[in-house]
């Protein structure tokens, strides 16, 4: 398995990526993505029992931080982090310094393209993440950006600059991103079609964002990357990275970023058990029939020009109009808050050179 | 290339569907096209010259007008469909009396699929058309009703049912769909990339849509197939089919109907002339720079109930929102109209059983 100097892969943005990986077990499965991620620096978010060693492989640059560690850091704040669910890798984007992030869970493994060659997923989520995006306009051939396609005949030349891209949703063979229910229904259904193309999800669309082989560009969308309050003492599972999806989606939509999905596939081996599942998921099953109409029609102000703006206008909206569902979300909604505030304070605003430090009221800003 | 009964292709929809192709020159495309379309009934409108006899090889059933048959048969109001252009064909579409088109050019063959099979393009746009779409929320794994697919998890269960598909629109290989620019700044690109997917472009967005390889559902979505004035006598060409996607779905999102895009491919064996292309296409290229915000804002009023009060409606603001661009919208706005009083006359609303005809001012609706 190690890499010999001579064949060793090209990393791009190797000093502007870390790669985020919540886990609860050894993390024996790197051994396999060891070509493509060992020039990267992981952040490991450990769930679960603190007390509990993590094994990562030799040869690994790594930080981890189990619940001790989340709670020493943020103090009160803490509470916004869930435990015991994968939600908690939030927290990684969180103390990452880095301009992109790619997260992956442990139970996904290298895929291989129809040619029988393994696929680089990270490679791909960079070279999405490094051209524009299409949200304003469909383009029929797909990715306009990629070698041996083009914008069509009638697409506007004024849309061609496109948008920066924000996310880049990578998908999964084997194992599809299934809920319980269809789960239950088709146990044997496995997603064998290799579909070789990136897309931009349209502007105004929502879609249904999952956590399991995701990129993202954190300076330009990282503080709506919040995976909610899921697991442990919450009534809900399972929707952590939908919810980041649809919040983040509405905001790359009113700051004009784009979402772009399809490549890179990831093998994803292990079915969750569905009976599991569905008591997680069951109150999400009936409460997204009225969060996805309230995302459908949000609209956050043009005062909103920073995701943390958009952020915060959505804790607000969250509260005001699915107050009413449960409790659960005037908690979400506080949450919400608390994530923001816990961001800036990780990730103090660089003060802006035309504007100077002695000018402003209070404290200067915190170092880093 | 004669297909012995027992292997004949099975046709679905053979009595239900028409085949619509406007062609100037004999028709020998078809030979490749046998076992898939000799089953089905043929509409070749011909262009150009009408004392030019067009060859329809042996074997194949067929009605065929020129320009003197659509001006015999419309009247007046044959100054609505062009003339020396392939937006001609719609008056294919007119004169239909079946639920289903398919509409493909006559520079189009037959292309295979990546292990080497010949791809029915016409029985794929059937499944297209027979399944239902999802324009309301994005399916992260394409198409959800295709064997092997479903919905992923998040994908909210009121949603799953979809919506009545009234356009699928095909891809191509070999030549790709590019306006003459461009055509002139990669002369040799060619598109090698088989996408095996098949989506519903969402709601609210627009697309470019080509009418190389084109399938539709005639009764939901029939008399927005308008393909504008083009060609001879007019300042443009070459925007036939754009115009008539930025209509049509339009009227879909209004009437909340679906549109995919993706299978099947054609082979695309001939670029046309850039220069040429140039020519029919400067004026569209800054056009549309307009048109495609005006489509982008157009709200169509709730009395709008039917395709045909639908577009009624959108000439209505073409004439009055894009007039100001040249004065050719406004004869295009008139087409329109002349259009759907065309439509209208060959194709007389059913009477509904409950509404007795003798209630009705003035004589019953014609005949067939």
């Amino acid at each position: 398995m190690a890499v010999v100097p001579s064949t060793k892969v090209v990393a791009p943005l190797k000093d502007e990526l870390d790669i985020v990986i919540p886990t609860i077990r050894n993390l024996d499965f790197l051994e396999m993505w060891r070509p493509f991620f060992e020039q990267y620096h992981l952040i490991i978010v450990q769930d679960g029992d603190p007390t509990k060693t993590i094994r990562v492989p030799d040869g690994f640059d790594y930080e981890l931080y189990n619940r001790n560690d989340i709670n020493r850091i943020l103090g009160p704040k803490a509470s916004c982090i869930s435990f015991k669910d994968s939600a908690c890798r939030c927290f990684g984007f969180m103390v990452s310094k880095k301009k992109y992030i790619f997260t992956i869970d442990d139970d996904c493994f290298v895929a291989k393209d129809p040619s029988g060659k393994e696929i680089n997923a990270l490679a791909q989520h960079i070279q999405n993440l490094l051209t524009p995006s299409t949200p304003f306009f469909f383009n029929t051939l797909y990715d306009p950006y990629r070698e041996g396609a083009d914008f069509v005949r009638g697409y506007p030349f004024s849309m061609r600059e496109g948008a920066p891209t924000a996310i880049s949703h990578g998908l999964w063979l084997n194992i599809p991103d299934y809920d319980a229910p269809t789960q239950l229904v088709k146990p044997r259904e496995r997603n064998t079609r290799y579909v070789d193309a990136v897309l931009t999800i349209p502007k105004g669309t929502l879609f249904p964002m999952c956590g399991m082989n995701l990129g993202f560009d954190r300076e330009l969308i990282g503080p709506a990357m919040y995976f909610g309050l899921m697991g442990d003492g919450q009534p809900i599972g399972r929707y952590d990275d939908m919810w980041a999806g649809w919040c983040a989606k509405v905001i790359c939509d009113h700051l004009s970023l784009g979402v772009k999905t399809g490549l890179p596939y990831i093998w994803h081996s292990k079915a969750s058990n569905p009976f599991v599942n569905l008591k997680k998921e069951y109150k999400g099953i009936y409460w997204q029939e009225e969060i996805i109409p309230f995302f459908q029609a949000v609209t956050l102000p043009k005062e909103c020009t920073t995701v943390q703006k958009c952020y915060i206008e959505l804790s607000k909206l969250v509260k005001e109009k699915l107050g009413h569902v449960d409790p659960y979300f005037q908690k979400l909604g506080d949450a919400m808050v608390t994530w923001i505030d816990a961001w800036d304070e990780l990730n103090p605003p660089a003060v802006p050179a035309t504007e100077p430090v002695a000018k402003k009221d209070g404290p200067p800003p915190k170092a880093k």
